[in-house]
């Protein structure tokens, strides 16, 4: 894309809030920049072009934008968005998961249909952010419920000082990370690996 | 896109459920289908392209994929999208507006920061569903208050035997919708206008 381009966008444009939360509002998460999207998804395929992933699984809201972005990349695969409700309402007998934001400080339960998820199926899972890696956590207890193999699992940025990218790597999966945040500080600077 | 297509999909795959609910689960809300969702943003551009839009505005989580795909058919003008929750949680001083929604009988705040809508802005509204038009009316109530000019509100599906279509035109907005659902019966058949 270059991933540096990523890296410039979020250090220009990037908040950090009180908490250690980064906002990256104004170009991904709540205003989109398209174009950045498009170069965003453009780099997914570069990364896991080889996965042989038939449909990509993300979550609400935020990877969205994200999993269509790429699914053009990777021949028009479906994309299935798992829905996180703090109570759960959907078709009975959905595949769920539990996922602890720690941002909000609350549980979801995140679901998806039988429907939409089956052993046959080889996932491509891609978020925004990877943390403590409770929402990734959540898409892969999901795929193993599935019985359907997960082929890759990709993140727009990842904390790097934060558990989740080793924990889901000590599962055996293929992480990949756009841009590796490895500091923070309240002044505003935020360093890159 | 053709319209037709959108059209025989949805009577393919919709699903009607018990309270006059339609789902397109398997193809834009749940599972998207993502070179339909292009040609539903080509089709979007084909009814707008002379509305003069700078910026898209949409309501999470279903309108997310719709905005984006258009954008690039409009020269990847920023997509916008409202936050949805039952408690408010966003930056203080956001614009704000309720919606209730009738499928899940529960009222939102529907919120967008005001970094990101403005008086220099033309703004396009899209939405998967026009029903009682709630959340198209929360979009314009927020468009308003940010003094942005909406120059058109666009909906994949309306059912027009209920208030929403009307209840927009009659504020004077250039409504268009792409498939318009004329009735759904309990035997799974549905017809369009």
């Amino acid at each position: 894309m270059k991933v540096r381009l990523l890296e410039e966008r979020i250090r220009k444009d990037g908040k950090i809030l009180p908490g250690d939360i980064l906002k990256i509002d104004s170009f991904l998460n709540h205003q989109i920049d398209v174009k950045l999207l498009d170069s965003i998804g453009e780099e997914f395929h570069e990364q896991f072009k080889n996965c042989g992933a038939n449909k990509i699984l993300t979550i609400e809201s935020s990877g969205i934008a994200i999993a269509t972005s790429a699914s053009r990349y990777f021949n028009f695969i479906p994309v299935v968005f798992a829905k996180k409700t703090v109570a759960a309402n959907m078709a009975k007998g959905a595949y769920e998961a539990k996922e602890h934001s720690y941002t909000r400080n609350i549980e979801y339960t995140v679901q998806v249909s039988r429907e939409y998820l089956g052993e046959n199926d080889k996932v491509l899972i891609l978020d925004d952010f990877l943390a403590n890696g409770e929402a990734m956590h959540a898409l892969i207890d999901i795929c193993d419920q599935a019985g359907a193999k997960v082929v890759g699992c990709g993140s727009v940025v990842c904390k790097t000082y934060q558990p989740g990218e080793k924990r889901i790597k000590d599962m055996g999966y293929d992480v990949k990370v756009l841009a590796r945040v490895s500091s923070m500080s309240d002044d505003g600077s935020i360093e890159f690996e």
